[in-house]
């Protein structure tokens, strides 16, 4: 039998943009080609990086400054990479993150001004610069996003908000860092319009991450 | 009135080195001179840092690698330094800091192998190197220190000896680690002979402190 390499990719993008939905969509596509799947997401992922997760999503918005939540985001990161990420690409699974790297990028970077060079930094200095082999950036209006996500905030326990009750503005730092970042690594990153019905919107996935995998001959 | 400045002096050494107790001879000493204390202690000192902390001090040694250690550790540095620290030294406050970032330099640098240089830098990101205007390194044969932690355990909850329990080469590569620490920075840190009694060195600490606060002209 051979063997088939592991595969990393990431989802990422603004409040509401349907990643959570496209990653359970995709992870049912791999399945049906027999492959082994790893779904997790940030912060958390791991146990330790589950108890980093609390402190990082529960309380006031400011109860962190930029600088002390990227740290934190990026100790969960390191706990999660070395102990979920890479034994499950060491053993040929495929993962699929619901959030990666950047986006402390586009968020303590773009969306809180700390820069992303600032955060490139880090990133370099707690997993090496490890990155995702693609990364799909789930693109779509600030306002529809944050109308998805309210509505879906009554189901959800009012602790995990704290990231979503940042303000309008905040969150068009964040589409444009996005956009930003997908521009500068064309190679990893696929913008994919979010606007549309989840069957449409899967459609656009499952043939980006087609073409990506002919390209790698993997 | 003349406003006296901050003063900021960290305490440095091994387990056992006994900090606690003169930390507590210098506050006494301080405050008999009429100046405004904060003492504090890393991991720890804001309530962001003390729930890190928590993440830091309990489970196994193995619990989290070295490097995600250290961005714990710098995380709540970083909250330590801007809640706590950095008002206290603007109002003109003497703070006593039980350890702080050499001991990140020692502990993950030196004694888990990352190399002082990687701490440095991370230093840096943090806390834009920040650093204590006088640090005391307690040094101690690691042997006497440890039996010293040793005896203090029995009163001490298990959950908060997670470092005592590394072995004697760690504390052996700790203690190295202060000393080049101290080298390399002669005008900040100065090395305080830890073995004697406890009258014996605060009488070494006080006098030490008079002749820093004499040389600043403060």
């Amino acid at each position: 039998m051979i063997e088939k390499p592991g595969l990393f990719i990431s989802f990422e993008g603004g409040e509401g943009s349907g990643k959570s939905t496209q990653i359970r969509r995709l992870e049912e596509w791999f399945r049906n080609q027999g492959r082994d799947i790893v779904v997790t997401r940030e912060p958390g992922g791991s146990s330790g990086a589950e108890e980093i997760r609390t402190l990082l999503l529960t309380g006031d918005p400011g109860r962190w400054d930029a600088v002390t939540e990227a740290l934190l985001m990026f100790a969960s990161r390191r706990d999660h990479v070395e102990r979920t990420i890479r034994p499950a690409l060491a053993d040929g699974k495929v993962v699929l993150c619901d959030r990666f790297a950047d986006s402390s990028v586009a968020y303590q970077g773009y969306g809180h001004g700390l820069g992303p060079d600032y955060i490139r930094n880090l990133w370099e200095l707690a997993i090496d610069g490890f990155k995702p082999d693609l990364t799909l950036m789930f693109d779509l209006p600030v306002e529809v996003g944050l109308a998805r996500a309210g509505a879906r905030f009554a189901n959800v326990s009012a602790a995990e908000d704290r990231f979503e009750r940042m303000g309008l503005e905040f969150h068009q730092r964040l589409r444009n860092g996005f956009r930003e970042i997908a521009d500068a690594e064309p190679q990893r990153c696929r913008i994919i319009d979010a606007d549309g019905d989840i069957e449409t919107v899967s459609e656009r996935v499952i043939s980006t991450v087609e073409a990506f995998i002919a390209g790698q001959g993997a």
